[in-house]
């Protein structure tokens, strides 16, 4: 998709376009002949919206690829994925909430064990306490470097995202863990000539932290692996011209919208309840909101097929106080699949809804796996659904005369 | 598709893929209103694992192309026929099993008649018998040249492969054949600086083979056209990490499976029955088998609706053997269409079945093109089946995070 030409035809409107993200929304059945998890779900509020809208089921990268969600969030935004990569470091550092900048270099940090030769004996400083590892990462934050900030955001056991914020660092570094044990920490090594200067910052950071840990235990060092910086996107406002809401609990998610230039919403709260509360508050400050809701995807990675069919039906119920705001354009869908069976994201396409006035309506009074295969809008790629909604949003200008 | 997101994902697994290919699958009705030659036959395995499969209808090359049988494999096996080309000369060796190396020059070679000014007066040279071909090509195989071999390998009547094995060879060459009677037969010329090489060798040989042949009647001489090596792959097991069987009989097939890489099985006969054993034989050794059936297009190549209905019924009969191997994945449709009121290869798209325990199953009893085109596969790029039957074989890893 040519997203260029798509940014060249944006007109303005006074049209609002919701797109609600059921993560990991599509699923299998759980034995042969069976329903999926959306297709055993009882969602009376969907099915009435489906049979006013038009169905399809979309490929969030490629067929047969299995999206993580940061891949599988960038092309529901209209980002190919494959053009369009967040590093390892940087969904650290997105997930923990923390307000990445373009120039900050991040990666992804282990406390681990080393003995008194500096070799690594635990990679993982046998998964300290959370509590341990917010009381070093405090420590290490207080390292002073020359001209660079430095902050380690703990997240549980031994793991922490670790930012690096100065003018001018490059991402292209070797890791310092070297994937087992028996061997010390590698220095990091810049692999490009331009990313010197951050070589020169980590290593003079790993020093100080060698100090600063030398007579902790378990956790006596780091290991810092996947240093990336933030992909540079155009933002919504300047690809759509859309005035944008990120409404979204979890920190990735908050993230990933503030990568594409939303405006991420305060929540006062952690609940589908909070979240449609700020979508209702804000309602007249945007043009488009992504509202995000997680638990889906966690009961299918659980494996729990009867939890996501509950949490399915819990965000049905709240599809009435979507639809009294007004939408112009609904989109429905998930940024992959989570099927229960497969206790993991999957490839499958996920089912998606598309609501407007001006869809041409497929008459197919559900919302499921199978009833979208009859839907008028096919199987077809995620990074097309941005431009179907704007169109219908009338946000689109003809293209040639 | 960008294939080599695919290889990056490759992991591991314990998982075989059987990818049975009924040669010129897809048909048309014999009349207005009826069934095609698959819809047609009396298909009660292949309908049973329909109904548990995902269905759809793959393109081979672009919509509105007729694939060579070539280009129709390499788009099954993941590789795009517009970008890998398969030359005339290279499908002629192929064609005859000949086991072509990446160093070798091939060409389609006819025997010809020339008057005694050496005009060319029978392109075929009165379509000679295969036997006098036979005897006319051993004597042209002892031809020496300087540091090269030579391969001639008769095929049908007049025509034969040739082959020029040396190093540094290249298929920048004119042919020899003038496509016409009442000229003399063309001196071939390096069409590139460094198929000078290449040039002077088959110029060498056609000198010596000229003097062979001056006394026999009526093919006096050969016409050489279509120089082309071999396209450079990247194997099976560098792209997908598979240990791959090919189980065909004809040559042409035998060739493309090697050219990706597989390991191509001998087969004791010539029968479906010898092909199903020579699977059964080698399961344990491989993860990855393609099986291929010959006879289904030849029928639709010679106008036999009913024959063709009569192969595609003796393929459904051993689908219960096929399954009782449990196969993790299996995928049944054609390299191209061959409608048997066309009595050619055509460009309609192939009906296709996707069996895996991960499949979302359409629940359709049929296997058949109308089925196919409701099947949630929808109507696809056949360079997608590849990524997609890894994906079910649990053979991809996430792609980011």
């Amino acid at each position: 998709m040519n997203t260029d030409v798509i940014s060249e035809l944006i007109q303005s409107a006074q049209t609002k376009i919701v797109m609600l993200i059921m993560d990991g929304l599509g699923g299998l059945p759980r034995e042969r002949g069976g329903n999926t998890e959306l297709e055993t779900a009882f969602t009376p509020n969907l099915d009435d919206l489906a049979e006013q809208s038009s169905l399809g089921l979309s490929i969030p990268v490629r067929p047969g690829i299995t999206p993580g969600s940061g891949p599988g969030h960038l092309a529901l935004f209209g980002y190919d994925p494959l053009q369009y990569k967040i590093g390892r470091g940087a969904m650290e550092a997105l997930g923990v909430d923390f307000e990445l900048c373009p120039e900050d270099l991040a990666a992804r940090g282990n406390y681990c064990t080393v003995n008194e030769n500096g070799v690594i004996i635990d990679r993982r400083a046998g998964r300290i306490g959370t509590d341990v590892n917010q009381e070093l990462s405090m420590l290490l934050s207080m390292i002073k470097l020359d001209d660079a900030d430095i902050f380690i955001e703990p997240i549980k056991e031994h793991r922490f995202a670790y930012i690096l914020r100065a003018p001018g660092l490059n991402d292209a570094l070797s890791e310092t863990d070297p994937q087992r044990t028996g061997v010390t920490p590698l220095p990091v090594r810049a692999l490009k000539k331009h990313s010197e200067k951050a070589a020169n910052l980590v290593n003079q950071f790993l020093s100080s932290a060698q100090l600063v840990l030398q007579n902790k235990q378990p956790a006596n060092m780091i290991l810092l692996r996947g240093f990336a910086k933030l992909p540079i996107l155009p933002t919504f406002q300047m690809k759509y011209g859309l005035r944008s809401a990120g409404i979204a609990v979890n920190g990735m998610y908050r993230g990933v919208a503030r990568l594409v230039g939303m405006q991420v919403m305060d929540i006062n709260g952690l609940t589908l309840k909070d979240e449609f509360d700020t979508l209702e508050n804000n309602w007249e400050n945007f043009d488009f909101f992504y509202l995000h809701v997680k638990n889906i995807d966690t009961f299918g990675e659980l494996g729990d097929f009867d939890g996501k069919v509950k949490a399915i039906e819990e965000v049905d119920a709240y599809i009435p106080r979507l639809l009294a705001l007004k939408p112009d354009v609904i989109i429905i869908t998930g940024d992959h699949s989570s099927p229960a069976v497969l206790k993991s994201h999957s490839w499958h396409p996920v089912p998606l809804l598309l609501y407007s006035p001006f869809v041409r309506p497929d008459g197919i009074r559900e919302f499921g796996e199978r009833a979208c295969t009859h839907g008028s809008l096919g199987t077809f790629p995620a990074t097309n659904i941005m431009p179907i909604a704007l169109a219908n949003a009338l946000r689109l200008a003809k293209y040639g005369a």
